[in-house]
């Protein structure tokens, strides 16, 4: 028998989590120039659809298949097409059917795979795009994923029943919803492939303000809404564990925004709503791995310190030059180091991971338990990641012709245009006849009714 | 005593669903021009508060009453103003309370009267929408709600103790979450009114390009959503049923969406934000009765033919020379009846419904079910539909004049215009001053603080 | 042990419950005129920060502490830091973690600071908001919330385990999610900010016409979702009183926006999508307090009433010159106080919770109580609201020069524009070249295909 309230919890949780990826799409798109937009958003839209397919022929079966040895890899054909999931099964590690963590999994592969588009923003082909899409998916996430989040079962007697992945098991590092996995994961592609493709035509020269401030905020807030699923939800239960988590996953993110609009405040005299909704997402990054093991006071600091770490680690590109356009290095990057490695120091044996950091008096073991995981995605990240897109990049070509991006991506990818304001004449209907009425709310006219 | 699991995820899928006509207002509304984006959206505001109200005080009596006759009508008396279900009634047919289910079922009236707006954007009298979706809702949808989701009940001794409809208890066709109910239904009804109301102005010869392309994909990421609840949440249980179809919900969106595309890309040569959106619906439909029958590799396949099909009938309506402006029929209608047909060829015995499909060995004995089910609410949806739109146009006037139509819809009947821009000059704050700062994250700039 | 299907209740709805800030954020944001919409949301933003810091420092134990004293004052110290709750914790009101009841207390704190925002568009500095936003939910709303939400318990042999606030136990007044705490609260509080901030330049004179409504769509859509967590969510389990709560939430609703409509449409000739969206948001409103003491039925009436009676009240603003920009007052007050008395005539004993109300035969006794309840909080908000308004104008300053106001608080005070459609050339893409093919869907194009 399953339990029903963890069932529902899981179940609940892996639709907020889908529901990132449309947010994230709304945050990166509002970030691009209007003539972007589209492709932005697209990018995003393209891995959802491919990745959820991929994940349930075979990306699921990599990831928490039997590992096939040295904890690198799951046993691609034990549940190649989900086979033998759907009847009733029921997961050994808790009260949940099997196909609800399948599930829940997914959108996880999926949404790591639409961050890094932020990293190559207004100059990427679709169609490379997709292809690059698949192959990551399949020869770093669904591995990685297996390192980090398939769990070793036994069964009561103590015999292995399922052999999971190294960092999880033999490292014993913490990351409870994927500041290695998903973030840093996603961050050391992000750099690679800007690295891969090169600078926007204008980069660091021309003004590439984000078009559209409120869809950044719309994407934010639904971002923050759907990150309750992705670290509440990965206490696979609906118990203490996802309470505390929830109630750190708040207040880390909270912090962080104010940590990020302070830091801009005393440094260029202005707290702007991009700062704002920017710091939302380095808060949510940095509570990823570390939201079971901290305290909310925890939360706080490390929350702060994220938020101020990342506001200037964004500007890093413009030193160093390479075009990570919306941040994914600065902010998922940087974050996700910050928040992983931040156990070893912030981490209380009070909260439901159990551990206590250095700060709490805990030795340097969890703390270097820590930085190997976090530094392995890494490397192995960045360095497949680069080759990947230098095949395609000499193979299928990767990035638009300079004559296109001036253009714009929309109109020479898509054939379409984000907006399209003309119906109303003038500069959006300033000039529109016969609206006395609907003034009424906002002139003297209402009281004369 | 309730399941408290099950109710959580009822009550969680209820609001999901809920917040799915917000989203089709969205996906709606970005797709018509930017004088009519009130209008479009209005509509499906419109029919949600009033929807709620009906089925309140005699719609969900109507649908879930007890049988009046030959399994075409619940007893409007029975619940009428949901008499006697308030007083913590648990249901006979599972662990939840009967009010739950009242929320949930009432959701699906109302997102099924929103749907229909999409084929008549642009020229419809606001005052005549609303007089249609009551009168479609109470001679149409309630009935035929109880024709699909009323399950007849028996108590242990097998005496039956509630009597349900046709289409569920004596023709047996198998329709999860409202292939028939809501998408055939609505998708016929979109046929017969833009077949009553006529075509807009310049159809087939304008472009009638969506003005907010951004406005139409936050619609369709919520519609998949919040499908969740609406598919998952058809179990009335947080159960494995509920999961696999939570997992096949994902995946044959997915494949469609990625059908579409490619079905654009072979065609056109371009792959569109206006495909992927329109193809995360097409696939949504199809996989709404089908998604408790299917398999994951089965969902795969058929949101993939789902994704082709729709995009090829979405041309129909050049060829036919009917302004089905949004494409309900070729979405909802051709996605419906694929997605109810389907079941007969892949339905599989493993999956929960546990029956077997012609290509999984079964007869046509379910094919069979499944095509007089989907013809019967079709016929008989577009024949009531026609005729109250017929009524509604030859009394109060269902269209708007053409003077009105170029003026704008928004302008004429709401006095009100989408947008208005101008207090920040130029093209969208092109020319602004003093935001030097702001540009600090897009420019050379930051590196200097 | 908890209840993991209440848990899974709670959890959901208080994320459900954070998504309303950011929905509110659009809500508010598509209102002002286009210079203003980044100061707009990020009032919004910035309390949801702010205040979630504060509420797991401070705030938890203000207003959930054991009695200081006459009702009116939790023990600050005694969870400081949230100290103690996080070690797995049972409720002893329930069957859930404290750190679950913690967060969705949390996010009730946050709106309400939120909602406040609205009287005082376009002109407030954005630290003095912050500073506000501090000061007002400590002496203000954690109080409030003390008072209204914080329940004496006993335990098995009737001796007092904890002593909570005095509307809550000693006047004993219903208030199910917050008519009192939060709406009226909000509301008295906005109107005291209006009078100390003053009227914008042009009030009542200029048009200053939302810049985008469908944005206002998007919010009231977000937050009529969200609500379901507000109001559901505080039965604290899923239970039917949860799922009567559901359908009197959706009803009265989908009533109040009707009766907006109605009376617009009788008032101007025209209705508007701004008036459903207010609709909307009166509906929510009103059911706030009564949704757990009314019938369906009676929620249709009382839900109606809101829309007509809020309809109305938004044009006093007008009347008494008082610039309540958004209708913090008109909406959020007179709802509220309608809400809060509607109980003492409108409640059934046959709801959950159990009294009669005036028309139901019970007496004036509940009539009575609610309106001490909602008069006392009126009172201590709007007194003490005046006079920290008052503080930090004459202090800090709280209100932009006049010439700011002009420019717009965006490019002044945050250093950046809302929109920029500057690179799609022309009325936002009108003149785009070759894009025949995104024509397909929308031309005879697509038949030819």
């Amino acid at each position: 028998m399953v339990n029903t309230g963890d069932t529902a919890w899981i179940l609940t949780s892996a639709a907020l989590v889908l529901l990132m990826t449309p947010g994230l799409a709304l945050f990166y798109g509002g970030m691009v120039r209007a003539k972007s937009v589209l492709n932005m958003m697209m990018m995003s839209f393209g891995a959802l659809a491919l990745i959820s397919v991929l994940w349930v022929i075979y990306g699921y079966s990599v990831a928490f298949g039997n590992d096939v040895g040295a904890g690198l890899l799951g046993d691609p054909g034990e549940f190649f097409g989900l086979k033998g999931l759907m009847e009733d099964t029921t997961s050994e590690a808790g009260g949940y059917p099997v196909m609800a963590f399948v599930g829940f999994q997914a959108v996880f592969a999926i949404i790591t795979v639409a961050l890094i588009s932020g990293a190559i923003a207004d100059r990427a082909k679709f169609g490379s795009w997709m292809v690059f899409s698949a192959v990551w998916a399949t020869i770093v996430y669904f591995p990685v994923a297996h390192w980090v989040f398939d769990f070793t079962l036994t069964d009561d007697d103590g015999a292995v029943t399922h052999t999971g992945g190294w960092i999880a098991n033999n490292l014993a590092a913490i990351d409870f919803a994927g500041g290695t996995a998903v973030h840093i994961n996603a961050g050391a592609a992000g750099l690679a492939l800007a690295l891969v493709l090169g600078k926007r035509r204008g980069f660091g020269r021309d003004p590439m303000r984000p078009h559209n401030l409120p869809l950044v905020m719309i994407g934010a807030g639904l971002l923050w809404f759907g990150w309750f699923g992705f670290n509440a939800g990965s206490a696979l239960a609906a118990n203490n564990t996802a309470a505390v988590v929830w109630v750190n996953t708040m207040v880390a993110t909270g912090a962080a925004a104010l940590g990020w609009l302070l830091t801009e405040k005393l440094r260029d005299g202005h707290a702007t709503s991009l700062g704002g909704a920017s710091g939302v997402v380095a808060g949510l990054v940095a509570i990823t791995p570390s939201c079971s093991a901290v305290s909310p006071i925890g939360a706080i600091i490390l929350g702060a310190v994220a938020g101020v770490l990342c506001a200037l680690a964004v500007g890093l590109k413009f030193r160093f030059g390479y075009d990570d356009s919306l941040d994914v290095v600065g902010v998922h990057l940087v974050g996700g180091l910050w928040g992983t490695i931040a156990v070893g120091f912030l981490a209380t044996a009070a909260a439901p991971a159990g551990v206590d950091g250095l700060f709490y008096g805990g030795g340097v073991d969890q703390l270097w338990r820590q930085v190997v995981g976090a530094l392995a995605v890494l490397v192995f990240s960045f360095v497949l990641t680069y080759l990947i897109g230098l095949v395609i990049q000499k193979t299928i070509g990767f990035r638009i012709t300079e004559e296109d991006e001036i253009t714009g991506i929309d109109t020479v990818v898509h054939a379409e245009s984000g907006y399209d304001f003309a119906s109303l004449g003038g500069s959006g209907g300033a000039t529109l006849s016969g609206q006395a009425h609907a003034e009424a709310r906002n002139t003297e006219g209402a009281t004369r009714a």
